[in-house]
């Protein structure tokens, strides 16, 4: 855990930056304070590390006194131009376990001091190397798995958030330096802040703050896997959906209703985007008791999905029978996607009524998007679901979108919001302008903390560090 | 497999170089070959790389066209100022899974290969940088997990074996030469090669053959840890012994004899040098068939065995039941310590005629090294035992001695020194000079073959290389 003392110190700190392990043939062992060229050059024969320039590549030994512990590369960064913005010196070994700790031990004897969790990207926030909102995106870019998340980190990582907030932070400056230097003048009641100038500022911005908001729940979704639960009558055929969705036999499959009884979930990435698909047990009163179980545990996992794909076919289901499970599972960021299956099966003899009355009761913005018709037993026609899944999630958010992904942002935009609107009110109510100018400081601040540019509780700092790895 | 097409190409290579895993903050892909630098750039956007000097660092960005895959750092070795000889680029990337997979792709997709297991080091190898013997001492030195194999394998790395042999080989190639030179002078029966002294050199040089191929019998041990077998009578202390060297409670200790039936291993380093203890049933004639198993077991670990500690004391054992088994396990390789445990029961009062009789009737230059007086109960007094062993295992090599570990070089070298002896031999009887002069460039040969000074079976490359890890 990060302390008090460690925002403080400029101390060097040592630790192996890459993933241990015996499948490498290097590891690379950093170094970062005011002394690491010091100490990376009292262990290091070769070049005088001193006398040499910022980003050049050094071979030679480190020696343990007469023993020559390895033959490594020496990258030199001299401080401010490196991650911490201090002196930096890498030190690319063998992937030796026993070399790594001869190494780390030798640094630690001659000055340096075991790093701890973050504490390398701890020094980067605290010398202005990047922001608060830019580290965080660092450990999320780390466990990125797919196209989406990495590229929302990234975009994060390079400061597209910041920027974005900055330009907001900016705007209320501007107003609340003119509302402050009305009260400068106290008694002589002029107005330097155009009031109908800022109620439109202020509306931008809380539109803006909204759509922030409104983002998380995307960028959560990408962030953890989009969950999609997989609903229907038994014998819907949701388990070879599942399958057909996998590319493999996950789920038993069989012709008996009511095979599946657990839930079963599986992840995969279409198209950069990460889908948990949960199939459930079939929607029936039943008197098995392990499989009322199930269908309990289906009504659950409808209740925390993102999407419900509500499978039904003609054979099995009536119009009402699906609008009424349909209605039941609504709920507000829940979109359903409703999969007409077994297309196989119809012989091209669809009562196409039955989809006219499904859409004229179920069709709403925000809740039952489409109908797709499908054989789960061909691949192929998977395809259109897989599409439709993409876009639903896509559509979220618009191409240029800034995306948080980030609860503590989350919470943070929340509260700049609800003081914007204490500003408002304030407004309405005409409120004293030192009392307009506290709300706005509120929301100034709010915003602040997620790029750090206001002072962050030190236990914040700890717990965001603490949970990156040693080394980073 | 390394295939012979590898041993030809040049273009560019392309793997992770540092371990796969989720614990690291960054991961090093390496590029090497012709196109290295070239493919790095094309993908880089930053300084252009074919503009930079060698050992530089260079942080950018890495482009899928548009989209940015990751923030790196970029260091570029020039060839032949690099491990591969070749062009060689390093990129540091932030340690996701998804980033260095993308990344690999990406240089895969503007004219990289993957690289097979050990193929940079073999282009090192093949491109002069290091000879086969410094080559696999690489992969040695990333295995070593103590000091004493660390120092074997660094040693061989830095060419303290290969420059050994090129003295020998020098010798040899002098003396060649004469007696080659002899032959093209054909009929006039003149000898350059001075037959007198050449005796002399080749007494030299078998003696110097002998020395290091008796070394691999150190240097194994210490590669794969020493084997000790801990033997003696029932009740004798043997399972006391063994916690109290690994300083834990390993094994089930109780009074009742034939406690320990199976036997027990467990390693530990001790001043760098790795012990494998091997508690055995204790030696009785048994009814019990499980600890009769037991006893046949011990009897094979001390087969095996490179050190022999046999357990007695004066209580439980007469000096020729001792004398009958030590005796009983002699065979050459193994060394027995004798140790008198139990002598916290003694009082003081031991029978020295009990140990003079067993040093007389034992002790023999290779066999018997010496009797050890412990309590295997007191820690303190087992520390006399482990500076024994340790210096047992010292004590097989000279401190300037090279030690030889790997069997294609100990089986080189043997070949070689039945070369000189069919040389000597050839003396004897005296054979043709052109008969003498093939042995002897058999003998250069085989010695070549340690460092690939010679040419070497592609197959044989295939294996030393193939058993690297990838991105080595």
């Amino acid at each position: 855990m990060i302390s008090t003392s460690d925002l403080i110190s400029s101390d060097t700190i040592v630790a192996l930056a890459t993933s241990s392990g015996t499948t490498g043939a290097i590891a690379v062992i950093r170094l970062s304070g005011d002394r690491a060229i010091d100490i990376a050059n009292a262990v290091f024969k070769g070049k005088d590390l001193l006398k040499q320039e910022t980003h050049t590549l050094h071979f030679g030994t480190i020696r343990d006194e007469e023993v020559i512990v390895d033959e490594v590369l020496i990258s030199l960064f001299k401080g401010p131009n490196s991650y911490t913005k201090e002196h930096v010196v890498e030190i690319s070994t063998h992937n030796s376990k026993y070399i790594i700790d001869q190494v780390i031990s030798l640094l630690i004897r001659h000055g340096a001091r075991a790093a701890k969790a973050g504490e390398f990207t701890l020094r980067a926030f605290l010398n202005g190397g990047l922001d608060l909102s830019q580290a965080e995106a660092v450990a999320d870019l780390i466990a990125s798995e797919n196209k989406a998340s990495h590229e929302i980190a990234m975009n994060q990582m390079r400061g597209g958030i910041s920027s974005e907030l900055q330009g907001m932070r900016e705007q209320l400056i501007n107003f609340t330096a003119l509302l402050e230097l009305e009260l400068d003048f106290g008694e002589e009641d002029v107005e330097f802040a155009d009031r109908s100038e800022f109620m439109q500022l202020s509306t931008t911005l809380k539109a803006h703050l909204t759509k922030l908001i409104a983002s998380f729940e995307y960028g959560n979704a990408i962030k953890h896997g989009v969950p999609v639960a997989i609903i229907g009558k038994p014998n819907a055929g949701k388990s070879t959906l599942l399958n057909a969705l996998l590319n493999e036999e996950r789920a038993i499959v069989s012709d008996i209703a009511g095979t599946t009884r657990d839930t079963i979930e599986e992840a995969i990435t279409i198209e950069g985007v990460t889908f948990r698909f949960i199939d459930t047990a079939g929607l029936r009163d039943t008197d098995d008791a392990i499989e009322a179980i199930g269908v309990a545990r289906a009504k659950e996992k409808v209740a925390a999905a993102k999407i419900l794909l509500y499978l039904y076919d003609a054979q099995n289901n009536t119009a009402d029978e699906v609008i009424e499970q349909v209605k039941s599972f609504r709920r507000e960021g829940l979109t359903a996607i409703l999969v007409r299956n077994k297309i196989d099966l119809e012989g091209g003899h669809f009562p196409n009524e039955m989809d006219d009355r499904i859409r004229e009761e179920l069709f709403e913005p925000g809740y039952v998007a489409e109908i797709i018709a499908i054989s789960a037993k061909d691949a192929n026609s998977v395809a259109a679901l897989t599409n439709s899944l993409v876009l639903q999630i896509r559509g979220m958010v618009s191409d240029d979108q800034q995306v948080i992904t980030n609860i503590r942002h989350v919470e943070a935009l929340k509260q700049a919001l609800q003081s914007m609107e204490d500003v408002d009110r304030g407004f309405d109510l005409g409120i004293s302008g030192d009392l307009l100018a506290s709300h706005l400081r509120d929301a100034l601040r709010h915003i602040g903390t997620i790029t750090g540019q206001v002072d962050v509780d030190r236990d914040i700092l700890g717990t965001i560090f603490g949970k990156f790895c040693i080394g980073k």
